[in-house]
This record gives C-alpha cells, structure tokens and sequence, in this order.
C-alpha cells in the first residue's frame, strides 16, 4: 500500500477498530507529514471510539520496505509518534530485520509492536528465531503487490507454518510463540473466518482498501480493480511492471501481483524494454484513461479481487468484514449444532 | 489419484462416513476389476457403517480424466455398477464433458451424481451452464497433481464462483446451484473447517491418501511425501513430469505439482529431454531409492504436503480430519462467544 495508504486511511481503520497502516514502503520523505496527519485525525476522535496501543501508543502503524527504508529517517520519527506497529519486509538480507526490530525497540522502549511479514515456513522460522517479532504476518501467494514468486496460498502455509513454530517454541529454538497473521485471498468475512479456521488470529487486507474513500489513487485504478474478475486467470506476479516503473530494486525472489493489461501482454510477446516503458510512460499521461485491460498503468491486486464489487469508506469495509465473519463462524457452529456432525 | 486409488482405497474412505474414489484416470482397462473388488469389500461391511447412495447405488465414486477416458468402455461398467458418483476432470473442449454427462445420467437412470472439476470462476460457470453437474469440485493451485499453470486458491476461488453460480441462478442462466466442494491445499481438520467457512460443503482430499496404507504406490514415494515440508517452496507445478512420464496427452494448460527432485532441476538448468528421460528411466529401476530430493522419480503432492506426517489408514485419515474440523469449528464458535467479538 506504498504511495497509497496515508494518514487518512490509517485513522479510518483505527477508528473503525482495525489498525490501520501508513505505506511508508522505501522511501520516507513522507512519514513525518503522515504520522503528523493520522495523530491530528485521531485525537479529533472520542476516546471510546479507538482502540488504544499499550504505552501510550498512536494507534496505527507504519508499513516499511526494507529493501530501500531508510532506518535514519525512520527512528526520529519512531521516536516522536511511537506507532502501535512497525511493518517489516522484504529485506535484502535478514541482518537488516534483525537491525530494524532492534532500533525500533530502543527508540520506543519497545512500546511500538514489531510485525514482520514472512511468505515461507522456512522464513518464518529464521525470523521467528533472530527477530523475536511481536507478531508474524505470513503472506500467501494470493496477496496483491509484492510476494515471493514462488509459494502458496494461507491455507498451505498458516497450519504448517504454526505447527513449526509451535515446535520451536518448544524446543526452545525460538522464545515465545508471535500473534500469527494472515495476508494474501482475504477479501470478505469468509476469507476472514477461513483464515481463524486455519489457526491465524486476525488478517491484513491491502486490495479491498484499494477501493476505500481514503485510497490515495486515481479513479482509473480503483474501476478496474472493481472490473476484474476470476483473477486466479487475470491477475499474475511478475516482474514486469516493477521493471516499467523503475522500481527494481525489490530481491529479486520478489513478483508484484498486478491485473494483467497490454503492458504486461506486450512484454511477454517480446516487446523491447524501451519501447513499453515509451508506451508506459504516454499512458501515464491519460489520466483514469491509462488503466484497464488494454491500458498500461498499473493495478496492483490480490487474486480475490473479483470479491471487490463497490466503493466504501475504509470504516465500512473494516466493520462489515468483521460482521461478516461473525456470521459465517455462526452458521458453522449451529449446522454442527443442528446435524450433530460435519 | 489415477493408478494409486483402487478398490480398497474407495472402499475404506466411503466405510469411515467419507465417498472414497476410484482414480479410473484416462485407462479404463482395469476399471471392471477396481469396482468388482470395492463391491465386495463393500458388500462384506455391516449395512450400518456406510453412506448409501440414493437409489442403491455403489457408495464410491470413479474419477475420470477426460482428455483420455474412453466414455465406450466406461458405460457399460457405470450402468452396471453404479457408483454414486462419476467425478469428470480436464477434457480437450468442454462438449466432452456434456456428453460423459449426459450419457453417465442415461447409464444409470440418473443414478450416479455427475461431479466436474473446475479450476476457474469462468470455467465454474461454463460448466454449470452447459452440463448442470450435481457437484461442481472447484480446485486450486495448491493442490498436487495436475490443474491449471495459471490460478489461485480456494481462499480468492470458492467465494468468488460460488457468488457467481448464485447469480447466474438467480439470472436463470444456471437451473440450480450445485454442490460446491474444494480441492486444494486442504490436508486436515483446519483446511476443511476454513473450506467450510470460505463457503464449501466439502472437501476433496488426495495428497493426504498418498500415505494410506491402501495407497498403491512405492514405499519411496510415502516416504518422499512425508519427508517434504515447506511446499509452497519445495514443490512446483510444472509439465516437466509429464514429458519424462510421457504424459505428454494433457491438454496444454495443465500441469502437475510435484516435489521438486533432481530431473526437476536438471530439466530447468536445459538438460535435453532424452537425457533426462534415460536418467529417469534409469533411476526407475531403482525402487524406493529412485525417490527424494536427489532422485528423479515423481512425487505428485500439493503445496500443503509438509502437514503430512505420517502413515496411517484411510480410514482414520477420514475419521481424523473431520473431528479435527469439528473442535476448529466449536473453538471458534466459543472464542466469539466469550469474547463477544472477533
């Protein structure tokens, strides 16, 4: 949700009983105004209203990409505003983790939660055991944006991941068992409850935001993310709009889930670098115009992204979501109750 | 499941409360045996332990891949027997599954139920469209064995198509809604409570049943699967099997997720294709040794192959599973209870 989920966002989300995130991402130049923007807006809100972090914690949290964050920026501003959490992902080596969670620990005696995002077992468990992370975020390959190339969905990874995690912890190979996560194909209530079902204790959504009043971007991109469909088949992970965008210095392991449009076809037919970035950037020029199937602007989106259907405030989404997985675990519970079996 | 689930596999499953299935595949030359030898297991088990199907039917289902099945040898084995289900899979065009359809219903005097496997919400549609199968399977990328190179998981899947189907319902472009079940990364209780949530009625499982003990396959092959973790890392889906098998007869947009092993990777790093099958064929001469990481024979298993720990029957599989979901589905119910919330 880099460039896209600012101030505003986060506080909605907060305030709707969520915990809303900043995408601080790679570069934050930024952050000082976000932060500034998102405590303005939540001490304009009752008390009763928000959910308050331990410590005296502005309760939201900041989303980096560690592969670019600047960690001399950042701690200051750690410092100042002390964000409940502190997202970390996708570094060039685990040492530059293991750096962050500590700084943000110092800077905030340890107030801010460190999470830590994770798309492996085999991840989890060396962050799990260097980092100590306050919460894990694993991350399927369903998840819009960026994600390993390779990998699977929530339903794969969550039992495995936690049943190793759960065995580390009693080997002692890692100290105490983090608030597990989950990221990738939630949507709605269902994804919401499948995720629980699964052994997370709550989920991230980035897509379903896109849509939010609060979303950052042009309209072109939020009418094609409601547009696709069947995104098993329209959307793919890829290196190719993060080569269009110049912003390739992501690992290299990493793909940005994005509907597939006439930049990415041509790319995969063989067009020359040159000649899509050309395209690309005259697209860039046409406003709401530039995106859609056979646009060349970018939609970053999970492959559930045919759950999104309409435009809401980011308060609604995070309510109704709630809502609704209330009422899927309710329905579960009393068919079992009425048939006395599954 | 094709030569690895024959009678004895579909009668046990069916015997503890599940529909065990016979994997006819494309080769229907032993199909004649495989249901006379689950009639007779079946027919020496007590009245009261198995699920009938309506109509006297045979309480055990026959898979077919129908790119190859010959429909000439199969019908006159399903008018005789009757299997209460005839599960159809990945034909060249979708008119072949219209007519095993309705030539399936014919046979058995509307009999056995007709369920077709489905990869997408496009193809979830077409085929609920065209065929009006009494259970539409709808499969995703996590699974093992063959599906579509390009998809998702149930998470984005099962919502998606099911909302879809409900539509077209209401359109009258579909006469009524199928049984929905999901295949796909689903190994035990957590996987099929989340199935449920995410809005199945059931699940479909085969990499579990690799390691039933009335799974015919080699001892090298159980143990492969039971030593891979991590599958969203470890295995892949990929047509590289199917060439050394010379399998090659699978329409072109599906591919078998497989452990990754040594005829893997040699195959990516460019090996040429006789090269590897003589190696291939070389390493089948080996017995169980010719499998693992090092090895070239194929291992087909989903990405959720690491929550598979052990050997066991299929029957306590069956059994195991559906209490497992059972406790996942009450603890969530009462966490909300006691909490009030999510």
């Amino acid at each position: 949700m880099r460039l896209i989920a600012h101030g505003p966002m986060a506080a909605e989300v907060s305030k709707a009983g969520g915990i809303g995130f900043i995408g601080s991402g790679n570069d934050q130049s930024k952050l000082h105004e976000q932060l500034s923007d998102a405590q303005s807006l939540l001490s304009s809100c009752p008390p009763s209203q928000i959910i308050r972090g331990a410590n005296d914690t502005l309760p939201i949290g900041v989303g980096f990409l560690n592969w670019g964050a600047d960690l001399d920026v950042a701690l200051p501003l750690l410092k100042k505003y002390r964000p409940a959490a502190v997202w970390l992902f996708a570094p060039h080596t685990i040492d530059t983790l293991v750096q962050w969670t500590r700084e943000t620990r110092k800077a905030t005696d340890n107030a801010s939660k460190v999470w830590i995002q994770v798309c492996s077992v085999a991840e989890a468990l060396d962050v799990a055991r260097t980092c100590e992370p306050d919460v894990l975020v694993i991350q399927g390959v369903d998840a819009g944006g960026h994600g390993l190339h390779q990998g699977c969905s929530i339903c794969a990874l969550l039992p495995e991941a936690i049943d190793a995690l759960q065995n580390a912890v009693q080997n002692r190979e890692v100290k105490s068992m983090p608030t597990i996560l989950a990221a990738g194909g939630v949507m709605e209530g269902r994804g919401l409850a499948a995720a629980l079902a699964l052994g997370a204790e709550g989920v991230v959504m980035g897509t379903r935001y896109l849509v939010a009043d609060e979303a950052e971007i042009r309209q072109g991109y939020k009418d094609e993310v409601i547009r696709a469909t069947d995104g098993g088949q329209t959307t793919v992970r890829t290196s190719v709009y993060d080569q269009l965008r110049r912003t390739t210095e992501w690992p290299k392991q990493y793909g940005g889930r994005s509907v597939t449009n006439q930049s990415y076809h041509d790319a995969i037919n063989g067009m020359p670098l040159e000649e899509n970035m050309r395209l690309y950037n005259e697209a860039a020029e046409m406003g709401d115009k530039g995106w859609g199937p056979q646009g060349r602007m970018t939609t970053y989106a999970g492959t559930a992204v045919g759950l999104v259907t309409r435009l809401q405030s980011a308060k609604n989404i995070t309510k109704e979501v709630r809502a609704e997985a209330r009422a899927v675990i309710k329905n579960l519970s009393d068919v079992m109750s009425s048939t006395g079996n599954l």
